[in-house]
């Protein structure tokens, strides 16, 4: 689904059940429902204006014990629940349906720190501190927390659990999932479920947490974790690569990786088309090389190591693969402004394609050896379907995770695009399915993607999804309409 | 409990429901179904001799479709199945009971390993597979598969997988769990669930792998497993260290993690009982030190790069610690064969623990930080329960998971010591859960310790565990008795 639909017209939010309301009120306290429609209204819609939906109240409780007793609450009179963090899903995972029924129940003031120690290297965090104050947290006891993606200024810790993000770094240190030593949550009967162990080792029954991550909301709420942190990075390389083609990219990565697996904290490819309109659309956006390529890749190496050597590493890998022919410029950069300004080419690759007109993004993945295939396939599909159009894939190659984003064709109507959007989408994931690949690698499922679960996990799969999900919600009060359908 | 508890005496088989037996080998043939009681007899004791069940057949399916046909039949008919690997489980996780109705099924004969990719790093490989084989499959590839275990010569993939286990190189690799991309499993009514997928990442609803790892068998069979390779090392270092004490060891484990999380392999404490045991015990063991002390670690240091610099680094950092009083002495292996030496010190503990006379085992972890307060807590209380007795500590520090072994009094009864087995247990785990620990690091729950999650894991954990384990076995027919009583 594009960006820029006009959202469905929500209806007028219906009232709770008698009393629940005013129970609610006693329970959290004014700051802890919100009844105005002015206040509520920020909470309604999704990070990318996919759908409107309505709430009578949002709650806001101040911790997991406010939480656990608003959901005995909510469970005994029947009313669904929707948990929302710092609302980023990309596929509208934390908005309320438009029947008014739905809840939004909103866990950014659980936003305390509640530990971190260096010598076990772990943090103890609230659903709702958000991800960025979480990495700072632990660069201030000196270590590193290596979660890192666009909305990390917004997504908080229950969001990036829930959906089990992934972003930049999880070449190197994998998805919030694998960051994750213990959970304590909210089940949707009210019951807590204290979890909070940080043990590298405890095999105790069945891995709850693991049910919780990947969740979506739809099992409980996630109110603290346990995360894992590392030793924080004393040495940094980046360097900004035009490259032959998708193959040479590959190439270029396995050279990386086969040297030194754990210095390759990120390994990013984009496109020219998606380069060009970078440099077209972001003010102060330079391209560090001397001529434009087809292909680039962005490299970020980082090691604990005092004498890590990266530098050396870095030019000795490129200067093969330039010899080579798979590498056809680099620029490593000088300074941490450098290193900013390539991260920024990358990373305003969202916003340049919103600034160019209509684009319908489809997160998919692949194993990593069909990644060149896989963009080299989709976007001669692409361009077949919409003449014109402009395929801007990029992203995150090192994991097969490729943004196969398609630009409108200049000129022409967003809205007719943004018509094909369904068409696009097919038209990626046909690809994506034939090489074996994802139809959500980060981003998760949300209400966007409740079809494609349904066809591309039947039988026994989403047979045991529905198991569980009526194991653990036998009332289907947590956030309905995701995930499963 | 102790090794060496003369077995239950098991009660006769019992047949099978009329016409089963018939099914099943019309299904699987002969060479499918083991009917003689010489052939069954392996299959009823499990490794440490502590259970002797019963079993009117065990079933050996060549393949995956075998297994969910022949589990079909059993479910129609009601009966109980026992999973099987290498059956060295520590906790009576892979046996019978004694009723003679539950059916053994072992999934040996599974064995293929169906594919390794050197680019992707993955290895799809079948329940079957000794873990050796596919460590030396992923070499033959120019890969690693990290995970390194003391059974590594008869345990299986589905095994290791549905134990979660650990191991020596946790503290690098992380668990089997982390190393697990996908999975292939046979549901308790011999549905096929299609996993096997090789994606970093893939957010497309419940993280179900994550349930069959660690669950033991008792929610399906994993039949074959997508699993996650690394670059082989080009490099690497092993030391043997006399430390101060228990502190000193964990401060030189973080000198060398704060320096290169990624270069530490192994980090394994001992105690000085431990390695006097192994000099006496062990043919060929030595102490590559000149003078005893009271405790040890080995420090095993590991990279990909081929300018690793891992000896530097290791003299740099053991300097470091001599200076500060906290290593003793040290002997840094100069040789595959030195190397190998060294960790044979380590990797006989257990038999140097049996020949020595009774002991009693404790798996059990605890944050890092925390291990040093678990050593000295444990033992003083363990000598005080048992004067004469003798504590021989030794494990992973690295993630926190020690061996909290007890040896009798030297002279003392074996059985009078082991008849202790129980009151041994508590006072360990006593101490570990005033640490917020785990009575089970990497060992689970097997049948031993049931009584210990209903204790340990008790309120909204065990009654989640509950619901899902009825979900997804409605009949109760996986490996009753395990996990959950």
């Amino acid at each position: 689904m594009p960006d820029t639909l006009p959202p469905a017209e929500p209806r007028p939010a219906a009232s709770l059940p008698s009393g629940l309301l005013d129970a609610l009120l006693a329970l959290l306290g004014p700051r802890g429902v919100l009844t105005d429609p002015a206040d509520i209204a920020p909470h309604l819609s999704d990070w990318r204006n996919l759908y409107r939906g309505s709430s009578p109240c949002v709650l806001r409780p101040a911790n997991t014990g406010e939480l656990a007793a608003a959901v005995k609450l909510c469970a005994a009179a029947g009313v669904p629940m929707v948990p929302q963090g710092g609302n980023t899903s990309m596929v509208g995972g934390a908005t309320p349906d438009e029947s008014g029924r739905q809840v939004v129940v909103a866990l950014t003031r659980m936003n305390r720190i509640r530990d971190i120690d260096p010598v076990d290297l772990t943090m103890t965090a609230e659903a709702g501190v958000v991800l960025k104050t979480a990495q700072e947290a632990a660069a201030g006891a000196g270590c590193l927390f290596p979660l890192s993606l666009g909305a990390e200024g917004t997504a908080t810790i229950g969001g990036v659990l829930s959906t089990n993000a992934g972003g930049n770094t999880t070449v190197r240190y994998g998805n919030a999932r694998e960051l994750m030593l213990g959970i304590e949550a909210v089940l949707p009967d009210g019951q807590v479920l204290h979890g909070l162990r940080r043990l590298r080792k405890d095999n105790t029954g069945y891995a709850l947490r693991h049910l919780f991550v990947g969740g979506e909301g739809t099992l409980g709420f996630v109110t603290a974790a346990t995360l894992k942190l590392f030793p924080a990075p004393r040495e940094t390389e980046v360097a900004f690569c035009a490259v032959r083609d998708e193959d040479a990219a590959l190439a270029l990565f396995r050279r990386f990786r086969d040297r030194d697996d754990s210095a390759v904290r990120a390994f990013e490819y984009m496109s020219g088309t998606g380069i060009d309109l970078a440099l077209r659309h972001i003010e102060g956006a330079t391209l560090p090389l001397a001529e434009r390529a087809d292909h680039y890749v962005l490299v970020d190496l980082a090691t604990p190591r005092p004498d890590g050597g990266l530098r050396a590493l870095m030019e000795a890998v490129l200067e093969e693969a330039l010899e080579a022919g798979e590498v056809l410029d680099a620029a490593i950069g000088e300074s941490e402004a450098q290193r900013g300004a390539i991260w920024r080419l990358r990373e305003e690759h969202p916003e340049a394609q919103k600034r160019e007109g209509a684009s319908v993004k489809n997160d998919v993945s692949v194993p990593v050896s069909r990644v060149p295939e896989m963009i080299r396939r989709c976007s001669a599909a692409l361009v077949e379907l919409i003449p014109g159009s402009r395929p801007v894939p990029f992203g995150h190659m090192g994991d097969g995770n490729i943004h196969m984003n398609l630009e409108q064709p200049e000129g022409a109507d967003p809205a007719a695009f943004l018509a094909r959007s369904h068409d696009i989408m097919d038209t990626v994931n046909a690809v994506v399915r034939d090489l074996d690949g994802s139809f959500s690698a980060e981003h998760g499922v949300g209400r966007l993607k409740t079809d494609m679960v349904a066809d591309w996990r039947g039988g026994a799969e989403i047979d045991l999804m529905r198991r569980i999900k009526a194991a653990v919600d036998p009332q289907g009060l947590m956030n309905p309409g995701k995930v499963l359908d």
